[in-house]
């Protein structure tokens, strides 16, 4: 029981995952409706606004759905939203088993889905691969959990941990396919964020170029529905509204200062002035916490990288690191100025993996 | 007939790789003898001036060895060296056929051994698992091949690619699995190289500690068997021979200097200036690879580490990642100014692995 519960929980994780680049603000989720051993129903969730995976999987079922057992990588939901409740929909097709691999944190839900399940006389059971459906929606869950989104910090080094050379020469560190795999970790991100010396030394404009990203087309077309939100952290406005940025489309400015002339042709400028006359950047995830950001990838220079990390809001760096030494001239990866030893930033390495001639180490804090 | 050579091969090699601490400065070769699909004879070569591995084989074989088919990872020898030539010994014992990994580049056989097997009738092969066998004699097969012998690099580092604080602070920067992977390969090595900065920092004695190795009681007695040669690097003779270092036994020092002095407690002093001042580490490696060095650690600070990599004489880099951030402040991984992205070293990253919680990088220059 144990493992055919695994097995087909697996499955609706398989599913949940078709929706890595389109659902936000909402979780990835899967679902599969299973009876006599056969899978009868299959869904998941491909964008707010559209029918939750539970309903696309009782669909496929029809009167199928009747004594089978339903497999959620997420509680089903008990409250009206953009679209009716799922536990009511579970109920109504007559399931006899509900399994979820996990509580949704949503303070709306919170249990409340799998009880009212339970209490129509189904039998419920959750936390099966409960690792792994968190790691389908470490942003979502972290926003429910904190009012945070999830903060990965993107960088590129050599391998001996630098990032251009001192006179700023940066090009082409790594290679195509390490530029392919940052392409799908924008894609995947609520929101880019970067700086005014990111933006204005390499002309960025930080947008998913669907034909880089390396994906089949089913997955192109799919990532290809949305830009993430960019920002640009530009506290003394320097950056042109004739940069290529800005013509790329509309971004939301974070300044120490206020200038109309942003909203005139399309863009949004917040101020956010800190106590130390820098943008005050727990503030601002606040903000995005609040406009439903789950992932926020952070593509900066050592500067506001290293901002990020000195303050601690960094939940996870993915690191391309190139077989190559650009020397002890080079500028470092991080603006991160620390005296001792026992300052030193303790990470643990959850992934390391080849990406072409590259290496992508993900690390978090710990 | 292929599939079963390079079965057996893949035995004779790992026979080969128990010498792996042993046979400096002779070849780690390994030997299996095969009548009718079984194994009548095994052997492997401990250290100079024992028997070779086919003489341990052909031992074990006794007469079974008649008609069968040896595999030895390198070509057996066919010269009078401080043992009699294997070649012979094979044709004595009237095997049918003889399998090498690969020639002997020592200008002593270099094909005659498979010649001589030859021209007796015997049925001969060469090149199976040729790479595998290669790997086993890296240090070996560079000093048959070039004169000089195979430098490895050993450094330690956090992931933004930093040695120790600006302090000079830097102790345990890896844990307790890395130290005990250095110590191995300073017992594979024929020489362990530092400089002054090191030696004096860290009151280093580059000894092999046999309770460190963290290997099984018999790989541990082979590794306690030999001491590698110690080598420092002291162009004006700073360590004072009170030193840890010197305590610990007999060293060469090097420098751009002569005292007698060095020589009266029983270390030797060679003198080895350079046209600029420093220790000219090119006719150093020369003299070790006269020596019969096959493979030098060098532990050394940024600085040294760096004056190899800046005279390209690094064979690889094992560079030990600790996942932790020391910050821009802190020192470099290796002393190498470097102006334009054009002048950066090209590595291949050849293999990445966890070491406890660090992780352990191999890495060649192209």
């Amino acid at each position: 029981m144990e493992s055919l519960d695994e097995l087909w929980m697996a499955r609706a994780i398989e599913l949940a995952r078709k929706g890595w680049y389109t659902t936000h603000p909402n979780p990835r989720v899967g679902c599969v409706i299973v009876r006599d051993g056969e899978v009868v129903g299959e869904g998941w969730h491909v964008r707010a606004g559209e029918p939750h995976a539970e309903v696309h999987a009782l669909r496929q079922a029809g009167d199928k759905a009747r004594g089978a057992t339903a497999y959620v990588t997420l509680e089903p939901c008990s409250h009206f939203g953009r679209t009716p409740p799922c536990a009511d929909a579970l109920i109504g097709a007559g399931l006899a088993r509900v399994v979820a691999a996990m509580q949704d944190p949503n303070p709306q839900v919170a249990g409340s889905g799998m009880r009212r399940i339970a209490e129509a006389g189904i039998d419920v059971r959750s936390g099966v691969l409960e690792n792994e459906a968190r790691a389908l929606n470490q942003g979502f869950l972290k926003r429910m959990e904190t009012g945070l989104p999830f903060v990965r910090v993107k960088l590129a080094m050599s391998l001996d941990g630098r990032t251009a050379m001192a006179s700023g020469e940066s090009q082409w560190i790594t290679g195509p396919a390490a530029r392919r795999a940052v392409q799908r970790l924008r894609a995947q991100s609520s929101v880019v964020l970067s700086g005014a010396d990111t933006v204005m030394t390499d002309d960025a404009r930080l947008t998913v170029r669907p034909d880089e990203l390396g994906l089949d087309a089913d997955q192109t077309e799919l990532a290809s529905r949305r830009q993430p939100m960019r920002v640009l952290i530009d506290g003394r406005l320097r950056v042109p509204l004739t940069a290529t940025f800005f013509q790329a489309g509309p971004a939301l400015v974070v300044s120490t200062q206020d200038d109309p002339n942003y909203a005139v042709v399309g863009h949004e400028l917040l101020n956010l002035a800190g106590l130390d006359g820098q943008v005050d950047l727990l503030a601002l995830l606040s903000e995005l916490g609040r406009r439903g950001v789950n992932e926020v990838l952070v593509e900066a220079g050592p500067r506001l990288a290293g901002a990020f990390a000195r303050l601690g809001l960094v939940d996870e760096y993915s690191i391309f690191m190139a077989p190559k030494l650009l020397g002890s001239s080079a500028r470092p990866l991080l603006e991160l100025p620390l005296e001792r030893m026992s300052e030193s930033r303790e990470l643990k390495i959850v992934d390391i993996r080849a990406v072409g001639d590259d290496w992508l180490v993900t690390a978090r804090p710990v």
